[in-house]
């Protein structure tokens, strides 16, 4: 990331001026080509002073930001060197109109690209905000492969800043990705465990006082700073890619105005902690209005889990005091880890802003209910919807449903909803045995279609986790959010049609239910998981096809896996 | 592996009796199929009680042993399940005779096999032996995936044993291939250090008394024990499949005689220590005529790399003494790890079994000299031969050769030999900068092709390493061994064209050279590489073409990767 630097002498920041006046102009010039290239590749990195293994785009863990203007056409040209290993790069909050095969979920749109492939991804930003890549297979994404994806507005915002600066939170494992991928396939179950710790923009600190400084050098990583001028105001875009973590984002001393959501604007509201799930982004603004002589902390912490990684810690430096400076302060305390309301109310605040609301179809023409559920198939521990795990079939759904290659996968739809007027989602099922499927939901084109995520019991008592689920080619209206059971009769009535926010990813909270609705508009085969990666990995999925018949012709770079082995576009 | 056991009742013994009976029936039946379904997957394991992720096959590591008799067809139905990385199996003593596309090797007969993949290998073991099979990409092998072929001949055989038991060698690291390939591509160079263990047929003892037992837990592993019943004659397969070390392979109190090296019969000879080196195989047979009240060592030891590798340790248990219980010896020590004399003399001692002999042409059509050098390339360090250090294309050279690709690698081939009139193989080289090259050599069909060896001092002064050799898709015969430079005009001279032994796998030793000869009639790709699986990985390798025009249609199951994605055989 650039980071702002003063000078005491006058020319170069009437450069600077100059340079942003140009980029001003740039604004406002037509629709271009941004064009990337990256070098996909292992390679040694201490994020947190641990040295690991972690994949790297040309380097660099978070990669480079892709910057461009709304309407712009993005160009990624990915080359493989991971030595043994495919992989497959999702672009997500972009919806991926007309180009569904560039969605980069491999078993879902495309096949992996092969060690020594070099990729091309193409796609158009047709809306700005901010947005984010990853992996998409397997697990690699936990592995480091990820980053931000800014689009700047053609049209003026309904806020102002000074500066926008970026911020991308994750947590953070020494094992690597096969090592918890092998655990959670393992009989007796062997769950990945708390993150040993988290990252702010890829900076952490884990205590590694008591190894050798071969394996953890605490004097070779430094924490995340963001350098500030004092009375100015910043754009902040905060994003998670969390493993498995809900954070708990706060500045010390300063509130946050919240105003966009994984690229929509928000009707502002302030917030002193900011709840941010897997795969969320939001913009906040902050006025540097605190004591100038001194820094202030910058804090990520675990939510709704019973918290043993320590939190993660950066340094608000106003300048010019020291970026390295450690404030004066202890770091303040995140909130108790337990209490959903804060964050039930903190969801309930989102709405579209004023000028900028999309209106919802008040009514629906389908209606998906989708219990959450923890469940065991042959031993193996899994998460299921609807008591069918997900499983991802080795041709992509895209490729054998426009291809018409018949037994790919389970023709058989997972069911619409659960017997759960029967299902006690407060108490441990009696009965936690599943199956598992690769079948998917086919919409009809063009309509609306409603998604009720219902929350449960896990297998342990007393005990509901929150899940931040993510639709692959759309934003959803939400809804709604409530607490318990979801009451077809009752809860419907409660929507706000009024003015939803737009979102791709959404929590569920614990024993509590999320309603959204989206119209099924957009040709292509799209995945709607939880952001979790394990619990994706353990099935926590499901899958949507909608106008297949409408899907262009599918670029030949995609194919060559499972039973598109050997298929050739001439 | 199927132990002898005891028992005291008559009737399970006679049961057994039959089987053997029905057994050697077989023996003289039909050549016939033998098929093998193979899962390939991820999975913890502690083969010297540290855990780790190994590549295993239905479960194990080492995998299955592969049975058949002379003249059969080996059927390999491998399921690739390692869910986000690639695979190949190479087939490493079997010629693949007309079948050059089975010989798993990626980048050179095959693209790689894609997780979900099943594959199907099918080859004739035409020669009765013993052989292996292992991963043959990227740095797979050392992750466990290997094996032992064992091949019945239809012939008797020149010498007779009452049971027939084998062992694979190996070393073991416990840091990954992934970090392990990682660290060779780095700047500064991170070499992958000696092996935390040695492991007798996938069993060890790391002391890990130090550490957490959930890392590593000595309760949980135990050494290899072979049962024996005193006074009878054991054939041993003894193969070795280390990444690194070259071993000394002991009983302790007990002669061997070596009888087969190969897969070929050897004039008798009777060793203390068996040293072996990756790639190799032996069969010995050894009397148990020792004090029949106790156990004996079973030791593995490296040789010719400076050891800080415990002993690999395994018990002869004499029946019926416990097979856990310990000798009451100090096991035997190892030959000096620095005396390359007696590795040299046992090498020479290797000569075919009269009676067995293949006479080798006399003479050779062209004689390429190898010259075996470290090298800088771009500040990477590499492993060269005659200062080319080899990489790998991703686009296979049989499908490019035989599909006439054009573009799929370097034309230009190496250099059959090096200006080494001028080089100083006693010294570290002035200049040690190399280039590298995916070129490959090409060989008129049906000629005979001399291979000469030659060893060179490291980057590092006064040292020279051992490298074993392996060619794919033939025999050689061993013409020679000698001491610092080859003379082309005084060695030739005593090349061994008598009673030359043939195999696939041969060092060169420390200041060295080896002169090999072989007939380039099988049709195909082959290479032809150093087994240390870091030294191939850092470039020391070449391969071979011969008579692709003779090649038969190859199947479409080897393609899709490189230029020949989307290849469709109808």
């Amino acid at each position: 990331m650039v980071e702002f630097q003063f000078s005491s002498r006058a020319i170069p920041t009437l450069l600077l001026l100059c340079f942003f006046l140009i980029f001003g102009n740039f604004r406002n010039a037509e629709a271009r080509n941004r064009h990337y290239k990256w070098d996909v590749k292992y390679e040694f990195r201490s994020p947190d002073c641990f040295k690991k293994l972690v994949i790297t785009i040309n380097g660099n863990t978070p990669g480079p930001t892709i910057q461009a203007q709304e309407g712009d056409t993005v160009v990624v040209q990915v080359n493989n060197t991971l030595l043994t290993e495919n992989l497959s790069i999702h672009w997500h909050g972009i919806r991926q109109i007309g180009t569904p095969w560039f969605d980069g979920t491999e078993g879902v749109t495309q096949c992996p690209i092969l060690p020594g492939d070099t990729f091309i991804y193409r796609f158009v930003v047709d809306r700005p905000g901010t947005y984010l890549y990853h992996a998409h297979y397997g697990m690699q994404r936990e592995a480091g492969l990820y980053g931000l994806i800014r689009v700047a507005p053609r049209d003026p915002e309904p806020f102002t800043y000074d500066f926008d600066r970026s911020i991308i939170l994750n947590d953070w494992y020494h094992k690597s990705t096969y090592e918890q991928a092998a655990g959670l396939s393992s009989i007796p179950f062997k769950w990945v465990g708390e993150p040993e710790s988290l990252l702010i923009h890829g900076k952490g600190r884990f205590n590694c006082s008591q190894l050798s400084t071969d394996v953890c050098d605490m004097s070779k990583c430094s924490p995340f700073t963001q350098t500030v001028i004092p009375g100015k105001i910043y754009r902040l875009r905060i994003a998670s890619l969390t493993a498995l973590s809900a954070l708990s984002f706060q500045i010390e001393g300063h509130n946050m105005t919240v105003v966009e959501a994984d690229g929509h604007y928000v009707e502002p509201f302030v917030v002193k902690n900011l709840f941010i799930y897997s795969g969320e982004t939001y913009s906040v603004l902050v006025k540097t209005d605190q004591d100038p002589s001194r820094n202030y902390w910058i804090t990520s912490n675990v939510v709704s889990r019973n918290r043993t990684t320590p939190p993660g810690l950066g340094i608000f430096n106003y300048y010019p005091n020291h970026p390295k400076r450690s404030p004066p302060t202890v770091p303040p305390s995140p909130p108790a880890w337990d209490d959903a309301e804060p964050r039930l109310a903190q969801s309930l605040a989102i709405k579209a802003r004023q000028g900028y609301i999309h209106k919802p179809p008040t009514t629906s023409d389908r209606v998906i209910i989708l219990l959450n559920t923890q469940n065991n198939i042959s031993e193996y521990r899994h998460w299921s919807v609807n008591n069918v795990s997900f499983t991802l079939p080795h041709t992509p759904y895209l490729i054998a449903l426009k291809e018409n290659i018949t037994n790919a996968f389970d023709p058989t739809p997972p069911p619409d909803g659960h017997e759960f007027a029967n299902y006690d989602i407060f108490n441990v099922s009696p009965n936690a045995n599943g199956t598992s499927s690769n079948g998917i939901y086919r919409l009809k084109f063009n309509t609306t279609v409603d998604l009720i995520l219902q929350n449960a019991n896990t297998m342990t008592k007393n005990n509901s986790e929150t899940h931040p689920w993510h639709l692959h080619g759309h934003d959803f209206w939400v809804l709604g959010y409530g607490k318990g059971r979801f009451d077809v009769n009752n809860d419907t009535k409660k929507y706000n049609l009024e003015n939803p926010i737009m979102k791709n990813t959404v929590p569920v909270h614990p024993f509590g239910w999320t309603a959204l609705r989206f119209r099924s508009d957009n040709p292509g085969v799209w995945a709607f998981h939880c952001h979790i990666e394990s619990h994706f990995y353990m099935g926590m999925g499901v899958v949507f096809e909608e106008g297949i018949e409408r899907v262009g012709k599918l670029p030949s770079s995609i194919m060559g896996c499972g039973q598109t082995k050997g298929f050739h576009k001439p």
